[in-house]
Parts: C-alpha cells; structure tokens; sequence
C-alpha cells in the first residue's frame, strides 16, 4: 500500500473545489505542530507533497520532540497541488505524531532497561506507518506480519495439544526463523525454552510470575528473551524492569490520540 | 482498497506458526467483546473470515449497543483459516466500533435536534471504514472524498482573494455537486449563501455568532445548512443545537480509543 | 483507468514493426486536423506522446474551433515512441473532438438559456474521456458515477412503490449529496419538491408538461432545477428553453461520429 | 480491462441511490431492443449482472438479427444488483450492437466475395469489445494490436527509406508473424511481395489501380493477400470486388450510432 | 505474484487454436512423468487447470519419488480449458521437479547430519516456487526475501569497515529478526558470535577451517549455527558432515535441468 | 510483469540489513562474468540499478560473446541501492546469459543453414526473458504466447478428428494470423499444406521423414515453412539442415545451466 494509493482515495475523480478556485501557479505554504509532540509522518508528508508537484523542506527530524506552535516545515510548488496534498499530509502527521508521542512517553517510562514494543492490533491498511511510528519514538515493532516469526499463540496451542506438540510441530521450520512461545505456566516456558525458543513470552503472569519464569529460561539459555504482555499500559511499565526483556503493547496503536496540526497558504 | 489487501499485508508470505501447528480440520470460533460498546465491523469481519474459509453467524447487527461479555459472532470453518484471519477480523471490530461508540454518545447529546458530522481526518487507508463507523453511530460521513462536494475552505479563499471570487469561480461548476463555504463573518456567509452555496460553515465562530449567521442565511433560503466547526467535543454539542444543523467533528475518527474483542477457538 | 493503461492495451508485448524499421534517433512529428471541429483530447495526446518520450507544442487549446487543415500539435522525441504511439493518440483526439463538436452545436441551439447536459450512455471505459469533452464543448458533464448524487429514477421508483416512498427513503441521506428524481406527472413533481429533490426530472413529459412542472416547482424552491430528459435531439433544444433549466442528451456521448485526424513525420 | 472494472468505474463509491431505495430482495428484469439490430454484448451483459448477482435467460444470440420491440433477455437477482448494474449492461449493449448492425450491412453489401475488416481507429479502453463486434457482425477484427503483425505503414517507409529498405530491415524477424506492407505504387507492391509480404495494403489507390496491384501480386505468390483501405465506405465496397481480398474500414468503430435498449423491472 | 498471472501471459489475449478448433465440451486428460523424479508442482498444476475450469486427481503427492512412466494426475472439465492450460501445468511441474529432484540427490548425501539450503540466486518472478520446490525435496528454503533475516555479507561489511562496526549497527534492529553474518576469518566468526550472531557464515573457507570456527562459536553459544557455502555441490556435501549445521547451494535454483511431463486427452 | 515487481518481491518488506549497516553515500560497484559466456541481461540489470538509483556503464552488448574475467559493466549511485539489487541483476544476468550461451552453440552448428527456434516450456514469469535472450543468442522466439499464432497441435486434432477437421475449423480465423500444424504423417502435411498451413512441424519424425515432407510441401507452396522438433539437441541440428526450415528445443530454456556472475563495491 503506498502513499499514492493514499492520496488517490482522498481525491477520488478529482479535487474539483481546488481545480475551479485555485489559480494554476506556484505558492508556498506551512506546516505548524499545535500540540507539544514527537513529530513523526515528515517522510511521508514528504512523499505526499511530491506527488502533488510540492518540494518540503523540514525544520525537524522525524523523532524529534517539538513543543506547540514550532513549523515542521514549508512546502512550495504547485499551489493546487498543496492545497490538494494538505489533508493527506496532515492526517500521516498527526495520527503517527500520536503514536510516536505516546511511545516515547513509555520509553522513558522504560528508563533504558526494558525494550517497549507494538503489537499487530493496528489500524488495517496503516499499520506499516504505526509501526514505524513506535519505531521513531523509540519502540520496537515487532513483527511487520504473520511471515517474520513464528509465534505460537493460545489459539495454537489450543489447536495441537500442547506448548510441547507446538514445539515439536515447529521443530523442522526453515533456520532463518525466530520461534517466540505465549506461555501460561512455568512448566511451559522452561519446556519452550529447552526445545528451541528463542523468545517467551508469559500471557498475562503479573511481574512477579514473568520474573520467576525469566530466572528459569536465562539459566537454560541466556540468549532466549521474555516478553511480558496482556494489558500493560505505560504507567506498569517499571513493574516489569528486571523482570522481562520487552513489553509489549496494544495501546500504542490502537488507542493512542492524535497531535493536531495546521497547514496555511504563505 | 479491499478487505482481501488488508489481510494480504498482515499474512506477508504465509502465516507459517498456523500452517505449521495447527491441522488441516473444520473448527469453530467465537469473539466476544470485552467492553460496553456500539459494535461495529461485523461486516468486515464476516468477510475477512469468507476470504479465508470461514461461515460466520452473528448474534447481533452492526450499530447496535451491546455489554462487555456478549458473543458478538461464531465462525466455522477452516481451523487455519480462523487462526491466519483473527487479527485482521479483531482490528476491524476494535477500531470501528471504537469509532461507532463515540459517533453514538456525541448522537445522544444532539438530542435529535442536530446532525453529528464526521470530517476528512481519517487514518490513510482505512477512512472508507471510519465513516462508516461513524453511520452506524448514528451520524453523517460527510463528504467521502473531494469529488463529492465543492467545499471551498480558508486556503482556497486566501487563494483567489475572497469569499465573492470563489464563489464566482464555482458557478459554472456541474450542476449534480453541491457547494459549501467556510466563512468566519456573517457578511461572508451573506454572500455566499446569495450566490448560491448549499451548506455554509462559520469557521470557529462559536455558538452565538453561528446562530446569527443561521438566522440571516435561512432568510435568504430556508434550505441552506449551517454546518458548525472546529474543536467541537461531544460535550459542546448541545450549546449548537438551534444555531446549526450540523456538527461535524474531526475527533470521532482521529482520536477515539479502540474497543477490545477477543476470539477463542471452542 | 489511466491512458498509460490504454496505451499499453494498444501496444501489447511491442510494437515490432516499429523497433525493427525505424532507427532509434529524435524525430519529429505534425498531428492535423481534416475536418471543422472543436478540438478535444489534446491533453490526453500529449501525455500518450510523453509517456512514450515525445514532447509535444500545441497550436491550439482543448474546446477551440479550429478549421480542416490545421496543423493542431507537433510532437518532438524518440522517433520510434512518436510512431508507436500515433494510433492511440489520434483516437483520443477523433472520438473527443466528435463529442466535444457535436456538443458545441447543441450548447449553440441553446443560446445560453439551458444547460446542456450528457447522461451516462457512454463507452465504458471511455466515460470518463467523454465527459470531459462534452465539458469542453461547453456542456455539462452530469454526475460522473453512481456515488455522485442520489438518482431517482423509474426503477427505483417500481421497487420502492412511489415518489414519496422514494423520497422517504432518502430522507436520512448524508447531507453532501444532492438528490435528483425522475417524475412523470405534475403531482409526483410536486412532492418531490417539498420532500427535499434539488432537481426533477420529468421524463419525456414533453415541453409543454415540462414548464408547467417547471412553473409549480419553481413556487415551492426556486433553487429547485428542472432536468428536462428522454429522445432530445439538438433540434428541439429551442423547444425547452424557459421550460427547463437542463437538457440532458445520450446522444453526445453514445452516436456522434469521429473527427478525423492524421499523423506525419516531418 | 475487465468488466468488473468498467462497473466498478460506474459504480464509483457505490450506489447510494439503489441501496438507500431499494430493497434488498429477489426481483427479475427484461431489456428489450428499442431498434431493429444485430445484436452483440449479450455475453457482456451477462458478465455484468453475474457480477451484480443475476442470472441472465438469452433470447437471442449475439450476432442475431432482432427486430425493435424484441425481448432479448431476463434476468433474475438481486434486485439491487440489476439496477445498479443496469446501465453499464445496456452500454455495452448498445454499443457493441451499433456496431455489429453496421458491420452486417458493410458485409451483405461484400455478398461473401470480400472480407470486410475493422480497424485500430477504436475507443481507447473499449477497442477489444468493438473488435468483437466486428466480428460478431460477419467482419473480420484484424490485428488486435501492435504485436500482432509486422504492418509496415507510411510513416514506417518514411523513417527508413523506402519499402525494400523497410522488408530487408524485417527480414529476420521471428518467422510466426505475419508481415503486411502499405504501398501507394504497383512498383513498391511488386518489391514486397518478392521480399516475403503476406498481405499487401494500396492505400488509397481506388478499385482499378488496386486490382492490378492485386494481379501482379498473386502471380508472384497466389497466398498473398490484398487489403484495400482509405476512405471505403459500405457503399463503395462492391467497387472492391475481384480487386482485393478484403476491405478495411474505421467507420465500423469509430462512427457508428448506437442501438437503443431499455431495461425494467417486471 | 499468483498462478492465475502466470496463466494470463501465456494465454494473451486468447487461445485462438483451441477456441476454434476444440468443441465446448467436457474431456479428460492424464499427465505422465517421462523420468524417474521427485515430482513437485502438483499444487500448482491443480491451481492451473481450476482456473481453467478442471478438477484434478491426484495419484502421488508433492515430494513423493515417482519413476518414469507414471501417471501422476487426471484431469476432467472443459476440454478447451484442459488444452489451454496444458503448457502452463506442465510448466510448473518440469521446473519444480527439476528442482526437488536434485535436492532429495543433496539430501540423501547429507544423510541427515546437515540441512541442505538453497540461496537467492534464483529465477526472478518465479524464486517462489524454487524454494518451495527445494522444501519438497527436503531441503530448506533459506531466507525467502531481504526482509526475513538481517544477513551481512561482503558488500556490506566493505560498506561499513568491518564485522565489528556490522555487528553494532545491527544491535538495535527489531528483536524478532536472526542475524547471520559472513565471515572470513575465525577472529571474525568468534566477533560475530559475540555480539550476537544467530548465525554464521564462512565464506569459501572449506570444511578444515569451517569445522574449526564451528568449534569456537559452538562454545560461546550452542545455539548459534554455521551455514557452509561458495561452490558447494552434493558431491562434496559430505565433507561438511559435523563441521557445519548448514550447507546452501545456489545450484539447486539456478542450474538444475527440468524433469520430462506430458499431458494427453483420453 | 514488470522489472521492478520482481525486484520487490525480492526485497519484501524493506532490506533491513543494508539499511541498518550501510551508509547513505554513493558508491561505486562493478559486475564481473566468471565465466566464458555469450552475455544476456545487461538490459535487465541496468533497468534493476535504476529503479534503486544506479546508474549504469555497459563494457559490452547484450548478445555479445566475454570472456571469463570481463567487468561487464559498473554502476554508480546510492550504495545501499547498488547493493540491495545486486542479487536480482545477478539473477538476470545468470539466467539469460546461460540461455544465450547455449543457444549460440546451438546456432553455430545450424551453419546459417537452419533456424533454432525455442519453445513454450519455459519459467512460468520469466519466459518472456528467456525468450528474448534466445533471440540475443542468435535464436528465434517462436511464437510469444497463445494468441500470436494458430498452432494446432497433437491434443487439438484429437480434439477435432483429423488435420483436415482442424484446418476447415480455422478457416475463417482472422487474416493476421498464421496457422501452423503438428503433422505425424506425410498424407497429414500435405493436406494441411493444400489447406493454407503456412507452417506445418513433423512431430517426432527424425530427418529422413521430414524432409520428405519438406519435398511434398514446397511443391504446393515454396513459402509454406516446415519447424523440425521433438527431442531435438544441439548435437543433431546438423541431421536437419536441408529437411527443416527450423528446429525447435525446449532445451534452450528448461534446461540450460546459469553462467555466474559477482559484484563487487569498489
């Protein structure tokens, strides 16, 4: 899905209010942040304005915290196009602003000892943009789709049996593949672990659990993660140092607001 | 953009854990919905499932009010087709019924007396859905793209000088489209509304000076809308009803939270 | 449906005669007229020609008169694209200069006094092209697809029951979209006007009928327009002027013959 | 270019008209021609309204002579799907029917001594459709595109030099291809049936200087054939016979009025 | 890229032969393998002959060792569509079994002790069913795209200075992602482990030198795997028995001859 | 299918690892043949490096015999971008060159005297490659795909009957178009030949038997071309010269070895 296609969906046969006021000639416009935010979406903004006939130039990074007010950028070009690009831009800025904003909020809430990641509860059609969003605010991604690891969930289980079945199941998968183990016991995660896990992670144990199973795997194989999930918001977020190596959370791309920003002619 | 490319983009090249752990058998799953909400997305969801095997029935209908704890739907069929389609089937239900909720709420305050609009500040990709979402809240899409309606906003004003010129350039425009205006004074919607405009919008112009501008403008011709604007909260609705028909609010779909469901084989 | 894709269509896996007999050096190219006409399609002939490396200079503009014999454009570039993409070109240029000439005939009966309009009796895949030239010939182009404006006609006005059911139905219809009813009496107008219809179209009521309807809308709404429609033929345009505000024709798009155009390298 | 995508282009966002009047039942649908006609796109049709979920009952055949008033065919379905996919049915219909009606004439006027043939002066998107036409009337579709055959045209001889340079230049092509030259002098279409021509096209050398390309040619190989072109009307046609094998005509596709049909619900 | 795309461009614009020559009825054909094989394609054949309206039993399955001779499917359905999906069927099935034939060779000399992997270097459009074909033969498919493993090879280590600067480069990547790393010396190979490497690879440094970087990675991380490559072929698989966990051959893709099918109608 | 799709296929979701590890400058990398080879694919590879910002300089043609050890061509620009396609201009150039190697074998033992024709037993998304670098190998393509020809062959006559069945179907196929038979008997080929064949293939019956077809055929008609094939190699080319036109492999693109080629930055 790229970024045309986006743009496309917004115009549709045409942006005919544009066409029929707006004079064929060049003008310059701005981008302002009206909230206190980390800016994330430039690229993309970027990419928007190009395709209408726009050049940006940016007065930030992407990732980079801005407070309210602060222009990210002016675009000049064709002054229908911008006028056509501005709804597009802003909506890629402020929904992955929003994202990016609260995943730093939680990062630092992480104080460097724990890593903060997403999940696959994204918005359809756009979850590639929010990922990369808690990527710019200092989260991981996770996996991009159901092809990057091999993750065996409850309903998996449920399917064969057991976390061992699962396992063995698994056993003859292509090298170039992580395994990662949701577990509900002990008992599961050390049996994960010794068959092969490179990642557990204990469904909704509580920290106190996720650390006692932490103990156990990094005996069999230092190597093997823990990521502790199941509603984690920000705030428990130091409930879990020292207990797992990641966290991972829904909230940051389902449930996360938006940073409002505003576009006007120059 | 269809359902079918969404699922694509989160199965990538194969969903390799289901393929791998799961059987080739008929199974049977439920979704529940773990929050009171307006659901939304039931529709999605049934095709998500179709596309992957899948026969779902539903025990409600999409718009409707259901508790925390209701079965909302089961699906039989293929058990790997269940598992790969889980995600991308929740992450419709969640958002949109997200949306849905709110849009009902906002609704419920105007009383009956004033329509809840959506605006364009829709997640790239997915605003077809959000719109939607909105309807079966019981609000108004608006416009679904900017070939639906000449809407002539402050840039395109500042663009050919006046609220007077746009409107001139706009009236050889094709007669099935309808036009409508930003203004931020009565004299500017007077003018428009003489010219010819359908809706007119007073742009932050807060309820008082918004009701003045009904009232002149119903003057002119009782069937021009008055459509009031810029950071309306569901909370401030009521202080519009009598002075617009219509609230529109970029908030319904940028910034509502998302509403949980969880899927379980049985 | 881009003409990139047309282009293709008409070139298949390579144009062979031209790769084997014409040497791969810049050529140049004049494209003219041999009929009276107005012109259309220059805008699509010029983006064939970029597409397959040809710079093009017009010598006139979309919607000019010009006379048999002018020479319209040269086209300057790879002389093998010049000539692979000679055939595509010209039929855009003779199927739109047809309808765009066929139209100005019929905007000239009209003496400004009633908008004429095309239907959506086009050539599907071409509708679009069409539309365009009857805008260039100084029609108007009527709703461009289904989604454009509520339209109700005789079908639906069978399955639903009557006008008023009709008129019921749509009452709750998003507020962007204008709504338009075909009638075939006086009475049957008359509700649509006071339900809410921003155009009645009386079909093949006759010019007579046609005013009078025109007289008693007008009375309820004079926003309302009358779309006078069914077997109008340039000549009995006259015949509705002061009956109607529009008169829609099949014929501009469906039955106009060609204007013929030929290609030389220079 | 499928027909999916010419309903899909109708049908933009969707039918709102249809789906906010109609109900959603079963109903049945007749189209009757308007006109005598030789019919063709009664697989078109069919097409559409499978897509729309209609089952179509033919009366005729495509390519079967009908007279005005006939019933052509029923079709039973959604009732919503047959009146949404009413229009896009009909255009091809009408259409494609006008053309194979026209073709049918040209080839009568031929009495089976004479191939009659279309051809690339076609609507671009919809040129497949009237080649089928064509054929559907008794013509032939020559080459349906540029890969099709090496036809070496003016601009061709031009760009090389002359016609032997040309036929030496197409000397090696692959050997499954035919060749066709353009001539405009009995010296040229002596040269290229020596060098391999398949096909010989005088153009625009009138019935007498033709028929002697025609006699000198077959001497040097009877297979070759003898195309006539430039300006042939049905008219003239009888003019061609004995001198060429066959007669090619834009007319058929560029020019030719439709045929009318209605569709109604029953 | 789909079974049906593959179909298109070998049918064009239609199989004019069969259309006309073949009646419209229903027949069956059967597909015999002409030498003793693995035969791998089946899949992919019945995906074929489905979309030209064929159903397809099956007398062996993927990956299963056949002899010349024998029947391996029948098909039944449109005959037109049986002949002109013959080619395309047979396509996949030469090729694959080619591919799965020469593994199962590479496998059984590996006898269990070392996973034979194929590499990138395979045929563009089609690298897929490559993979797939060396998966039935018992091999593995290697990493199936750039975005499945992070994997530094010799460009990348000349881009960035040395394994060292690589390695930290990559230390932030996503967690869900192996790292496997080229290497040329022991001192590298023992960096590289260090620092994380999931996997290993010595560059042509032949099974002496192999087996010993197998030794000293093996003791800082039992987990971590060594890929034996550069101008490996089965004849010298066995030399790399117990000194790597991995030996991967681009000549399984890139270099293996077909294996003979035919199909006949009965 | 396009140059880029393939190359994105390859690439996936992003090349993780040269964006983690490579710096954004420029560089500079040169492709050497390792091989003695006839080089196909520069075309390809050049068309890969510009769609990732390379641009490239060629040392040789395409079709042009290197020896091993020849830079064939460098390329400057982005260095991740060289790098990222690398593989897949690696791929192009192994597997036209191989096939273009083999077919200029196959070519010189023709001595001129006969035409070494492919066939349609190639990579399903690839063949239009193989094809071409057949053609830059000295071959010819024979026909692109089922609608550039009517080619009747073993399972179309059983279909029908007869030859003498299958020629009176195609009788009245469009005139563009040539006709080519797959005959087993001597009595076949010269009805199809009397029959306007105007190529007619022994199937399987060695060179003595052709070339009495070759005899009988000529004789009606010295244009009529006559394609040798079944079980054909390089080796026995020469048995044919003089009883064939053309002899036609499937060798040449299902079974041809790669030719290897490396990239190094420099």
């Amino acid at each position: 899905m790229d970024i045309a296609t986006y743009l496309e969906e917004d115009i549709g046969r045409g942006d005919i209010t544009t066409l029929l006021t707006v004079p064929d000639t060049v003008g310059v416009a701005e981008i302002v942040c009206e909230e206190d935010c980390v800016v994330a979406g430039l690229a993309e903004a970027t990419e928007v304005f190009r395709i209408v006939g726009g050049d940006v130039e940016t007065f930030c990074v992407d990732g980079e915290r801005v407070s309210a007010g602060t222009r990210i950028l002016t675009v000049t070009g064709s002054l229908r196009g911008l006028i056509t690009g501005e709804r597009t831009a802003l909506n890629f800025l402020m929904q992955m602003s929003g994202i990016a904003t609260a995943t730093r909020r939680a990062v630092e809430l992480a104080e460097g000892k724990i890593i903060v990641a997403a999940t696959r509860k994204t918005t359809p059609g756009f979850g590639e943009f929010q990922k990369k969003a808690v990527a710019l605010g200092g989260g991981d991604t996770h996996r991009p789709a159901l092809d990057s690891m091999i993750m065996i969930k409850d309903n998996h289980i449920k399917a064969c049996g057991s976390v061992m079945n699962a396992m063995m199941k698994v056993s003859d998968a292509p090298f170039f593949i992580k395994k990662e183990v949701e577990v509900t016991s002990l008992q599961d995660a050390v049996v994960a672990a010794e068959m092969g896990a490179d990642i557990i992670m204990p469904d909704n144990m509580g920290p106190v659990a996720t650390g006692e199973v932490r103990d156990h795997v990094k005996a069999i194989n230092p190597r093997i993660l823990i990521e502790a999930s199941g509603n984690i918001r920000p705030e428990n977020i130091p409930d879990y140092i020292g207990k797992a190596d990641i966290v991972s959370m829904g909230y940051l791309t389902h449930s996360t607001p938006s940073v409002q920003f505003s576009m006007d002619i120059i």
